[in-house]
């Protein structure tokens, strides 16, 4: 019997497969994976997690296991607010709300706002996964430009003049895949553009705690507040297995938010949310943060130079002060796709930066790396293969 | 600023706010709620949780914090196949599915079946929940109708021959909100049926480990496997804070669940199916239930005894042999909602039942109330009260 009858429509927008299929190597044995967004194990605060538990069984007993409010757990929105607090984000208990990871939150953003072909507004490229959950609700995207410094605020203001856009959706700090933060001065240009067209942001902050040099620069919502909702999560601070994320936003967003995640998962787990809850209050994780930085950022030197040893000189390649990738630009011609299955015969792996776009012909030439799961010694072999194999491919075209 | 203009056309579906609304109160401080559908704080297995996080962390380190695939965690998925083969549920760790709860089976099932307009089958009254669930992808429903002892074949197979129906939803055993269990004469009779119409059903079984009197009666799915989703949950039987629900279907149905589910929330809580695994393949869960039975068992009596004490004659209900709940059938002309508020002022909580149908009318004098969360001494009492109520509600309307 089948039931491909029985399918939604929806569905025609959902078959992310190309991507999944090609990453499944990624992960083989024997495949080094610059491929992945996953934070290193050694960043997880395994030393605290033997005590956490307890803790929160013995403050919480029964009610860190039964159900809870959709909201969030009571205290773990009240740990959030000093949190947000030191990113400039004002917020009270009742103005955070939890969710099954930030992922859980983009979901229901598209649930709540966009109606089939609707528009919403992304960079070029953009997070996979933002797009991923709003491709089941059927939007149709506009691209926004951007240059080596990210987004540029001159397209955000065409795009919303030229368009009926529901929301923009950006990752200003330490992008996903680019690993570029929106400086300063774009985030006010940003922030005005906003207001002037009274449009709502979808600003998806993942990363900006995971700052290896420099200083940190405020969340566009700090800039315009009413317009914008702030997600973020412990995903890369405390570990991604706990499913936590969160968001800050416009009261009747909010309120839909928690309409819509009633139906989706009811509420997230409350254990969980407890040891986070602990996580926070207690300082482990201000304790914690700086030993996942003193990790990563040997790492994300060890690619940068690695790049430089070993990439030819027409690639270029960004300098991110945080965050978990560094994006290659390659030389004009340059079949990523291509390499990349050169690349996993040779036992490393990374990401074809064109599943990044909206138009995948844009990103032919790129590569997305992530320099979080691999030691310094592995990153440099691994980039060294990559460089190899590209010296071939180039020669191969010739 | 207000951003009502870009709400999804869809959450014109989804404002479930009345019961909500009405809920509320019976979450008030002095308040007894036998309104919810919350496990007893005793059933929960704290004396085993004191152990089981260690347990995890010495066994999988790391990987319990880490990401992890869409698909579940395979410990726990190993873990599932004799606890659903026990069911007569037969299937192997790759054909089960771990979902963040079976709330997100059913999210899940509504984004890849259904289109706007289609049509969805379900028992009436039934499951609140999960018409919350589908609400948002806008389907149609076509009631099938129940009488004592559930869902009526005949009506079954009517409703399949006069419509295109995407799916069929059931919760054959100790139903929410009936408490009604479908006999194995009339499962025969719907699997027939099924067959007969190559219809997909979704059986959603939370309930039949809770079982207190009486032999076990095999799920659907073990009469007509091709035809059935079968869907079930932790959250009764170790703790719904965790989160954790699973499900065996068609090859097809399973494959764009996964593939919804990523875009949702990426995967289930690893630390929670960790747990999970371990207390099932530990031993726990076959240690704690005959606890968990023993602490519901003089509960419902109780319930049922108290009704019999302190309802007027022309009421009925239901007498199940497990679950969490008894169904209550008023006097025709009795106004449950109103009655609800006149209880909730004296101190006792209940859900008017009109909520658990598509056409609310049809509930109109019914009342669903859940044993589970108070002890016997509380539920008499309050048992009593609502009689009272009923009595002066009755009085008041001669």
């Amino acid at each position: 019997m089948t039931f491909e009858h029985l399918l939604a429509t929806r569905t025609d927008n959902m078959n992310a497969s190309a991507v999944r299929e090609i990453l499944k190597v990624a992960s083989s044995p024997g495949v080094v994976s610059l491929a992945g967004g996953l934070p290193a194990a050694e960043s997880f605060p395994l030393d605290i997690m033997d005590e956490l538990p307890g803790t929160v069984l013995a403050r919480y007993g029964a009610r860190a296991l039964q159900y809870d409010a959709s909201e969030g757990f009571l205290p773990l929105r009240e740990a959030l607010v000093p949190h947000l607090g030191a990113r400039g984000v004002i917020t009270t208990a009742d103005g955070v709300l939890v969710f099954t990871g930030s992922q859980s939150v983009l979901d229901s953003l598209g649930k709540v706002l966009i109606s089939p072909g609707d528009c919403v507004a992304v960079e070029a490229p953009t997070y996979l996964g933002a797009l991923q959950a709003f491709n089941p609700y059927e939007p149709r995207y506009v691209e926004i430009a951007t240059d080596d410094e990210g987004l540029l605020p001159d397209s955000l203001d065409h795009v919303l003049a030229a368009n009926r856009v529901k929301f923009v959706y950006l990752v200003p700090t330490f992008q996903n895949p680019t690993g570029r933060t929106l400086s300063l001065a774009r985030r006010k240009q940003v922030a005005e553009i906003l207001r002037h067209h009274s449009a709502l942001l979808v600003e998806d902050d993942p990363y900006s705690d995971l700052r290896y040099a420099g200083d940190p620069v405020p969340p566009i919502r700090t800039l315009a507040p009413e317009n914008v909702v702030y997600i973020s999560t412990l995903s890369k601070t405390f570990a991604p297995g706990l499913r936590v994320g969160f968001c800050v936003g416009p009261e009747l967003i909010q309120r839909w938010l928690v309409v819509a995640r009633q139906g989706v998962d009811l509420h997230t787990n409350t254990f969980a949310q407890a040891l986070s809850a602990v996580y926070i209050s207690e300082g482990h994780l201000q304790r914690q943060l700086p030993r996942i930085i003193e990790l990563y950022r040997p790492r994300q030197q060890a690619m940068l130079e690695a790049l430089e040893r070993h990439l030819p000189e027409d690639f270029r390649w960004t300098r991110p002060e945080g965050g978990m990738f560094v994006w290659v630009q390659g030389a004009r011609g340059l079949d990523a796709e291509h390499l990349y299955h050169r690349c996993v015969a040779l036992g490393v792996a990374f990401v074809p930066g064109k599943f990044f776009y909206v138009n995948q012909e844009e990103g032919i030439a790129t590569l997305r790396m992530n320099f979080t799961a691999a030691d310094p010694a592995t990153i440099d072999r691994s980039i060294a293969v990559i460089g190899q194999a590209i010296t071939e491919e180039i020669g191969a075209r010739v």
